[in-house]
């Protein structure tokens, strides 16, 4: 039995699916959530994706968008059962959940903490949504354009268009049969790489003026104020592109930026490139994710966190298996 | 009979050929030239890439290097073949020719004006990579993982890592068949993502720092002059990176940026995203290139120049079906 069937034995006679995200939703999770609702129109049933915000202007574009519903944070109609989608623990689920109720857990964090009814967790894949085409190729259904489109997205988004490590042979050929499959690549290359806000590019310059270096320039950080950042209207964005930038330089490891996005409230990013495990470097301060890019919220002075964090960074950075870009294995 | 038969009887009995690329090599013409190279060795020639000088480090680490020959701009040895890989025009190719020369032209420019007495050129091609990928196929040879490595690169770089919208179902049936064929991902990877001078961040700082919009934010331009660039050590830099993000902004569809090199000589680099055609623009200032990417240098003051090329991109813009991102379809 394909685990698609598998999946379909916990919705027993409910018709009414409901798909849930992460908070600020990426490309992954809106991808393969939205591709999973297409599909599962596609059979008959009613899938809703509830969420508690609209979803970014990045992903508003993706066909499916009517199967969105924004829902506050309150209990979910009872007795649907539920797919949680790139969510590697309850806390990433944003809503109270009724007893009796099926929870269908599809993700590929390392983190997963297993919460669901049925689990189909894969820490080896490069995408949820390599996941999910995976899962609806091997049921017999056909997979549709719209379909399609919505896993490209999700494989694009987690492979920062197909240059991490996690891309592989299969992503290409997973690529080559979506874009024949009717993956319409011209709306996601238009909307995702060429309608970026231009707030980004501006956070970008704010990051690199504050550059700092620390631990023989093996990590790379920035940290913006609140003052700053409501100052430029920079609260809003997020600084994938600029901690993928700073992290890109050679000789680093990693990249961290601090950002104060309420007075006293640090949000923290961290992206490595090798070595350092950064998701265990953010869980020293209640946050987590994967070992090369992971986050943390935390309470208190911009300064104090910025040394208190980055002392911890570079302790964790000395004692792993860092190479420092030395091809003869030499550590140190 | 097979493109690389009818390339090799231009060799007729003269086992060194010589590989030629254009000034300022980017992956997709060392790419290409040194797959040629690792192919022509496999099969008994002896290839020898001329150029006059040093490579740039983005490419120092691609395997075959030790074909590489620093030769400076004289006459070639009299009577060895010539591939010519990835140049427009004999302008591009940075050596006097001798009479009695085979030239080979392996192009996908469209500007190329088919200067060799064999011309392969193909302006729908995505990168002059995936044209060597097709002609190597065809033959009878394999194709090793040296040649695949310096094959992964070229389509790498000239479609933007998967991005830009010569990127096709071939194009990843073509990186999927190159990983499989032995394509070392993981040198690529690390050097050419993740292994970029510092100089480019601040490149990009800078040029962000100068950020103008023109013609109703539809063209964003930034001007950097010798001063600036050269207190910074920004000279040698280029601004692939930092005009990629130019153009990407919402509702831009062109990014110019210009660089006084040398005091009162600028080089401009144009690119646009679906209507501007910066070939024809770069060409009324005595350069070219591609419709959606171009270049020129011109001699004289950095505002008087930027003021000019302004003024007459704005006025190409208003004559080109530009739809201001308008699906309906209404030009303006």
């Amino acid at each position: 039995m394909s685990n698609w069937q598998k999946i379909k034995d916990y919705f027993k006679k409910q018709q009414e699916i409901i798909l849930l995200v992460h908070e600020k939703p990426d490309g992954d999770c809106l991808g393969s959530a939205l591709a999973l609702g297409h599909h599962l129109r596609e059979e008959g049933y009613q899938p809703k994706l509830f969420h508690p915000e609209p979803i970014p202007s990045t992903y508003d574009y993706l066909p499916g968008g009517e199967m969105i519903n924004i829902y506050q944070k309150k209990e979910l109609p009872a007795g649907r059962p539920i797919i949680a989608v790139d969510c590697a623990d309850l806390g990433r689920i944003l809503y109270p959940l009724s007893q009796n109720t099926s929870i269908i857990n599809i993700d590929h964090h390392c983190s997963n903490t297993f919460f669901g009814d049925f689990n189909l967790v894969d820490a080896s894949a490069a995408a949820t949504g390599e996941m999910v085409f995976d899962l609806l190729k091997r049921s017999s259904y056909k997979i549709s354009p719209a379909t399609a489109t919505c896993l490209y997205i999700a494989i694009l988004a987690d492979t920062g268009s197909f240059s991490y490590s996690n891309t592989t042979s299969k992503t290409f050929q997973t690529a080559a049969e979506l874009l024949e499959l009717g993956s319409d690549i011209e709306l996601i290359r238009y909307n995702f790489f060429d309608r970026r806000p231009l707030v980004e590019l501006l956070t970008i310059k704010h990051a690199l003026t504050n550059l700092q270096f620390s631990a023989q320039n093996k990590i790379v950080w920035s940290a913006l104020s609140y003052r700053e950042l409501s100052a430029n209207n920079l609260l809003n964005t997020d600084t994938d592109s600029v901690i993928n930038l700073m992290r890109s330089v050679e000789g680093v490891e990693a990249a961290i930026v601090f950002r104060e996005l309420e007075p006293f409230k640090i949000k923290i990013s961290f992206r490595s490139q090798k070595h350092l495990d950064v998701n265990l470097l953010a869980q020293e301060f209640g946050g987590g994710g994967h070992s090369r890019a992971a986050g943390c919220s935390i309470e208190g002075n911009l300064q104090e966190i910025t040394a208190k964090v980055m002392e911890r960074a570079q302790a964790s950075l000395k004692k792993s298996p860092y190479e420092g870009g030395d091809s003869s294995g030499r550590g140190n």
